[in-house]
């Protein structure tokens, strides 16, 4: 038989996988909207962030109650904690996704991205969606070895948003300045995305192992 | 008297306090290896960013430690609690920081900013380190007014970074699409940096109300 503590624990999880899974949601509609101009797919994406604002929030008030009721100690009570830090990445990528689809909406009816990078935003936008919904299957799992591999994961994204800047800085760009900047704001966009999907990640590695997460080297 | 658990919990804020005292001194100096290009400035503040990481694991630990022993409930556990979710936000302002010495070092011994928008970036940098200086004030006096007026000095941030935005897209940019990447990047830098700061002063008028701070809306 589960403990209450085991019940409200596994209750936590299945809000942090249901809200990881609107993050994923978030980002493939944003990349949609972005590739396809599609002005109301934006608005919506940009308006359900409010949704996964109050799932955050909703999530650590969960934390909260857990840790005044309960009162875990040792690796449950780290356990507890990375989900407050969890929920946080999970609510900062719904934000990402949002501004992804505030640079469609503020662009419309053209379309932000020239015709050179649009595959690679469609492939960048492919990666990321794929890292959350691996982080979203650890959430639920909480396998660290599936967890570790978040990070290698994220060198395919860390490669592409390489790449696009080699495109704005190297090669002789053709689109304006309007355009650099909306490609080098989306690419930071996408990039903090996969880094939030590895922090989950590290911090299911962390429960698991009791070390604390390190930090990804600075490119 | 103060009980065992007050100590650490001052022990705790001092902590934050002198963190945010790094990010102050990191994001100053940052600014200035910025506007003079000076190299080794900007790699001290890169090498610097690692004694906030070490610092944010630190008071992680020390809040952990306060949560299994005393295991202190209401407005005791949001501060603890709180003083997490703080010392993240300080560490991604010296991540941010970092980042500002990173695009100086990439074009050494270039300047990265073009005449038109070096004061733009003084004035930025100097609102966003006093931003992170009140901060640092909450942070010891936990004064929730001070803490809410953050909200109105990151306006003047926010305005700054819209007029940056102007220059670089209303206006005929004369400087080139690398510069106009930088600028468009350095602007984003400043602006995260400073709503960090604004999310501390939440934390602190949160801690005080047992209102969770509620987001800043979307630009």
């Amino acid at each position: 038989m589960r403990t209450a503590y085991q019940e409200q624990l596994a209750a936590l999880s299945a809000q942090l996988g249901d809200m990881c899974g609107l993050a994923v949601s978030a980002l493939e509609r944003a990349t949609q909207a972005l590739l396809d101009a599609d002005l109301s797919l934006a608005e919506q994406v940009i308006a359900d962030h409010e949704h996964i604002i109050a799932l955050n929030r909703r999530a650590e008030e969960a934390a909260l109650r857990i840790l005044a009721l309960q009162q875990p100690v040792a690796s449950d009570l780290r356990t507890v904690v990375g989900s407050i830090h969890i929920a946080a990445d999970i609510d900062r990528m719904g934000a990402l996704a949002a501004h992804v689809a505030g640079i469609s909406r503020l662009r419309h009816p053209d379309c932000a991205l020239p015709t050179d990078v649009r595959a690679s935003f469609a492939e960048m936008g492919a990666r990321a969606v794929q890292l959350a919904k691996t982080a979203q299957e650890v959430l639920l799992s909480r396998d660290p070895e599936k967890a570790a591999r978040l990070r290698d994961e994220d060198d395919a994204v860390d490669a592409e948003h390489r790449h696009l800047f080699t495109l704005l800085i190297d090669h002789k760009w053709q689109d304006g300045v309007c355009s650099a900047v909306d490609v080098a704001l989306l690419g930071r966009y996408y990039e903090r995305f996969a880094d939030h999907a590895v922090e989950i990640g590290k911090r299911v590695v962390f429960e698991a192992t009791g070390g604390l997460p390190g930090h990804k080297q600075m490119a």
